[in-house]
């Protein structure tokens, strides 16, 4: 089947959970973000879905998937949906419950990071909200990094299955999301995580793990992969990671 | 089967989405909550899940579910669970992956709803943070609370099943949480919401039908229904509604 994905250009943002599924696994994707809109892609191809007042199950907002004519958003939703499919879930129900449970816990995640650096909300730029973000980001880096490296290097050590994953005896969807959360963070905050990266060896074997894998490595060397960049979910201000 | 709801006592914080489903469907539940201490329950009980060494797959943070030997966390994720066995989701794949999207959709409101009165994160107090709450609240009230309920309105609009919830023919959890959303906005933003709302028909309806429900109606009448307050995520601050 060819999935469609539909998200902003020029940023990983949250479609890159969905991406780094996809081609681990190698499926056939379009990514609509990198079609030009002449040949019908980029932002118009994913407005017609959040606004074509016909789309019966609209998503609230991007990334969203078209597979079939099913249309999928939530990117945990997505990952819940493509797990079984492209062989990156446990194949037992309860097995893709925790699984799934992981992947919403990374997201809750991936939301506190966003906010250490837009903690009055969304709708105002970063430099509208300085002040506001070095005091979240300190809380940030003093509390909640901590507990949320710990909460996944415990998993880690606890997976009965023996793999080297959070999960079961392979590597998941969430393994390979937990990744990314790693690889963003050392881009956002190369300060804080070197120091708390330092003492959690599981996830830094992970993290090695996943970007060591062939399709993944050719996936980040290519063209495909956006960089890292300050209008993405994870953003390097030196002055949020002192 | 006997589900066991392990939660903090005294709010109804992210495990009322979870009570109203098992309540409303009439389910055998125990809220480990309102057991005291000196009975095996309360905040020791949830304790020992979630910093216990041998726990396999232990929760970030409560809420959780132990239904059997499966110990579920992620409100979302419990009740995506629960949607089939308590006859609150639809029977088919595509309808309940549209539901627990819709569910994972309200869980981002909350996200939102919660943030209003805590920008600077959850290990601050509010009285640490009420300047910036004022900032983040003026925001949430003039683009976010507007953006979220069209979509809800929306949703209830588009929904080619017939019925009065958001998904097919019958009311699905999802509903049930969007009524409790409601509720929650109206005791915490009474300014706002009574604004808002009164150009969106379809919520009030909604949440009028779902607290008709017999059950539902018992519930929260009785003494397990805990009242909402301001150590919860619905508070009501006057200065942050004006």
């Amino acid at each position: 089947m060819l999935y469609e994905l539909y998200y902003w250009p020029a940023i990983q943002g949250r479609a890159e959970f969905v991406r780094l599924a996809l081609e681990d696994a190698g499926a056939d994707y379009l990514d609509v973000a990198l079609v030009p809109e002449e040949e019908g892609g980029g932002v118009p191809a994913m407005a017609r879905f959040l606004e074509g007042q016909s789309v019966e199950h609209p998503a609230f907002a991007p990334p969203f998937l078209m597979a079939g004519r099913q249309l999928i958003g939530q990117t945990a939703n997505i990952l819940l949906f493509l797990g079984g499919r492209l062989d990156l879930a446990p194949k037992d129900a309860a097995g893709r419950l925790w699984t799934h449970q992981l992947q919403l816990t990374l997201a809750d995640f991936v939301v506190e990071i966003h906010d250490a650096h837009h903690p009055l909300g969304p709708t105002l730029y970063y430099e509208q909200q300085r002040a506001a973000a070095q005091r979240r980001s300190k809380e940030f880096r003093a509390h909640r990094l901590p507990k949320f490296l710990d909460y996944f290097e415990r998993v880690l050590h606890r997976n009965a299955g023996g793999g080297p994953g959070m999960v079961g005896p392979r590597l998941t969807y969430a393994d390979l999301s937990l990744a990314q959360i790693i690889a963003g963070l050392r881009y956002a905050f190369p300060r804080a995580s070197r120091a708390e990266l330092a003492s959690r060896p599981r996830l830094c074997a992970l993290h090695d793990k996943v970007f060591a894998r062939p399709r993944l490595k050719r996936y980040v060397s290519s063209e495909r992969r956006i960089a890292f960049n300050n209008d993405d979910v994870f953003r390097h201000y030196p002055e949020l990671d002192r």
